[in-house]
């Protein structure tokens, strides 16, 4: 195990050397992890005190010794303080103990911090690393904290479990920001929109709609859209069709593990994880146990963490002549272990990979092509609310949607049940299965499961208020129905809120 | 254009003349489609009439004639009574005309004929057929009826937009079990489920536990499980570890094309859409009007399919001979217009396409595996219903979610109003936005939507009843609190029916 107080004073030292003043240094919050974490940290650190990067680390303790002191998701109230503190989060992989009870620190963090954005860069590096696509050079950006993943299940029969795809124009307009300002002060080009709007026209609808409305304010940079099945399929294929893609939360998660796997650089990668206050940046691999504390772990992958990190507090000149420093390491042959093959002209440590790039610093790639990042347009910490609330819609509750539990009643004999519960504003317009129309009018063919969707509207669009339902529910639940459910049907504006049912 | 009642009579005496009575033969319904529809079609059914397939098909007119008459999907009530009579579909590609109103006619044979599962044989025929690859030989088993795709959304908020993910139990046990039975007629060997469940808990949770429920039935065929996102991965870059994969319909619609796209074989790839009562086979490819009635199409794709409804129709015998005779063409290096390359021998059109096959009916492959299929346990028309509804769980409601759109109140405030309504039965007992906690004890950095999931639950898990929950939404009613849904809270034989809040 390394010791932090001396990396700790190692830096500072570096820090001074440079003739930087500690005060104007950038506070980061810096952890050292678990298994190859301590080693890959120090070679990373000290590539970046000797390419002059500007900042101040607090080290704090995370991982595999947290967890087993009895913190259940492997963090400490003073981590806590330093990452809110600093803002700013360096972190090296850490080890979740086996065993029930402990919860992933990644969700934590994300979940606690509100780390919305996680962007993953994939990029080929061919001929030095093997790949299957030698013309890969995207980054995703996975929107992180809604869709699927707000984990809100309920089940609502015997036969039927629900899960609740939740979309909200904020989430979507932040992620889709942050898209367009990455392209911009990466040098990127194209920003590629990947939904299934054909199917979810509302949920995923609004996710293209705001891609739309914001990529507008971005004249320069060009935009495309897939369907998530065949844009996942032409990632997989022809990575060189994409730039930045940007991406609900479920999608993005597949699509992520795709691009990293077909680049054959999950070695190589990092990403980060941004929120309106907190970013953290990591490798996209492991702690590796298994070859910890030998020194032939390669550092890549926090190395370009620290960049992406560097870019992001406006240190862009570093970052750019870092990354050069490596692209050029690995042309060189210079490889650790992991990347030996025959374009290997010397197998290095990870030490001395690290003392490798930093020979290399302020020198060009000549195979590769150079980066050349830009500051982000302001700092982080001053950068407007990225969402503005918008004034209220004017919404006209028009109906409900009321879910039953029965095995009992035919299709129409339900119908008949409900119409003898509903009233004078709200009258039964049908009744779905899975979404399918089984009244009026059904197919003979479809397949019933317990779980029936009641539609009641009001005549003629007419208004109703929440009494109305109240009663009507009543009513309902009076004549033996197990009520399970219920969504209100409302316009916005006079727009339709609700979907219609399928052969409605 | 050609003439129906001239394949018809083709047929007619071809199955006399192998001496077949037409009253013993299998009724098919075939429609020959538009474009190359028709010269595929044709290619095809004189390989089934050489090879002695036992079938009396049934022309129908279904696409873009159809939909030009005036019928929005494209087939007419006639149509529909020979599909429901026979059964089984043999399907050429249709064009959908453009211009709005026209809906997707497989979507609409899908919905209303109850077509559960999508069955998508992935296979590269290298070196024949370029592909990334070669060594991919897997059938995706894809869930058609429900999950997202019931089009259930609803605008909830100004902000938040939703759609039900629906898992049942009837829909995963249909699922799962065509997949293992699948395995079982076709000699295949695994059976891989792909789910979320690390996340879904419940409802992907429901998945694999079917999946491991209806497994165990099958002890010959060998079992695993992938999360989806590195399943994707996997499946796009190691096919060889993939035989079978049965999956929810989502991820399903995502690794098809995954699947088809990376195997190169897009043009030469059969699929089936299987009901309880009916059943569809078509080619995976388009009905290409550019190079219609020129006689180059390859038949290929839907002669595949033609094979997947000989092993349905249980004349498994005459599907391997036509399976085998086609391998054989393919490795003999005839081949159509889009597959020449320095494998091809002889070029050759759609009819001497399916005259070469034809011509070697009887033989076997050498360089491509034969195959060798064998007949479904018992006739489709016969098989026992393929879920069973099982006895009601004992049900009891313990709570409900109330979900409130507002914008005004700090979530302590929130809380405090919800308290003064909350009943003896029903305690406020927690706040989500977006599914992280937010009351009691939230995290300063919880970004805020106007869509609040307020957890009422009895005290010590006490039973209420319906008219308990509908006093408790009259109360937070009456305090001018928007109830814009809700869900209730039940345990089914004692076992809690809903996730808990993240955070809590």
């Amino acid at each position: 195990m390394l010791d932090h107080s001396n990396l700790s004073a190692v830096h500072e030292s570096a820090v001074t050397d440079v003739g930087l003043s500690t005060q104007q240094a950038v506070p980061v919050t810096v952890a050292l992890g678990d298994g190859i974490g301590p080693e890959i940290m120090q070679a990373t650190l000290a590539v970046l005190h000797a390419a002059g990067a500007n900042i101040a680390p607090e080290f704090i303790d995370i991982g595999e010794k947290v967890y087993l002191q009895g913190h259940s998701a492997g963090i400490t109230q003073d981590a806590w303080q330093s990452l809110r503190k600093t803002k700013v989060f360096l972190k090296a992989p850490v080890t979740t103990p086996s065993g029930k009870g402990f919860k992933s620190l990644n969700v934590t963090i994300r979940k606690t911090l509100g780390l919305y954005a996680n962007v993953r860069p994939c990029i080929s590096y061919a001929p030095f690393v093997q790949t299957q696509q030698p013309k890969m050079d995207l980054v995703i950006i996975r929107e992180n904290e809604e869709d699927l993943y707000a984990g809100i299940e309920h089940r609502q029969t015997d036969e039927v479990f629900q899960c609740l795809k939740l979309i909200t124009r904020p989430g979507c307009e932040k992620i889709v920001r942050y898209a367009f300002e990455y392209a911009r002060s990466h040098g990127r080009k194209k920003v590629t929109c990947m939904v299934k709007d054909n199917i979810m026209k509302m949920t995923d609808g609004l996710f293209y709609q705001v891609f739309e409305e914001i990529g507008a304010e971005y004249p320069e940079i060009a935009k495309d859209r897939f369907i998530i099945d065949i844009g996942s399929a032409r990632l997989a294929t022809r990575p060189e069709l994409f730039d930045v893609v940007v991406t609900p939360n479920l999608y993005g998660d597949i699509i992520s593990d795709i691009a990293a796997e077909v680049s054959g650089s999950i070695g190589l990668a990092g990403s980060a994880n941004i929120g309106e206050h907190v970013a953290m940046f990591e490798a996209i691999h492991g702690s590796a146990p298994d070859i910890a504390g030998q020194g032939v772990a390669n550092p890549s992958g926090l190395l370009l963490a620290a960049v992406m990190m560097l870019v992001h507090i406006r240190q862009a000149e570093i970052a750019s002549k870092i990354h050069n420093a490596w692209l050029k390491t690995i042309e060189d042959g210079i490889h650790t272990a992991d990347l030996v093959s025959t374009h290997t002209t010397l197998e290095v440590s990870t030490e001395q990979f690290g003392q490798a790039v930093i020979q290399r610093l302020g020198q060009l790639p000549s195979r590769f092509k150079p980066v050349q990042y830009q500051n982000p347009a302001v700092k982080p910490q001053e950068t407007r609310a990225l969402y503005q609330r918008k004034p209220a819609a004017k919404k006209a509750l028009i109906g409900v949607d009321v879910f039953v539990h029965q095995t009992q009643l035919s299709p129409a004999q339900l119908a008949e049940r409900l119409q003898s519960a509903q009233t004078e504003l709200l009258e039964l317009e049908m009744i779905t299965n899975r979404g399918v129309k089984v009244w009026p009018e059904g197919f003979p063919e479809t397949f019933c499961t317990d779980h029936w969707r009641c539609r009641f509207i009001a005549p003629e669009n007419a208004q109703v208020d929440y009494g109305n339902i109240l009663t009507l529910l009543f009513g309902i639940s009076q004549r033996g129905l197990d009520v399970i459910k219920t969504e209100n049907l409302c316009t916005f504006d006079g727009i339709r809120g609700f979907a219609l049912g399928q052969g409605q």
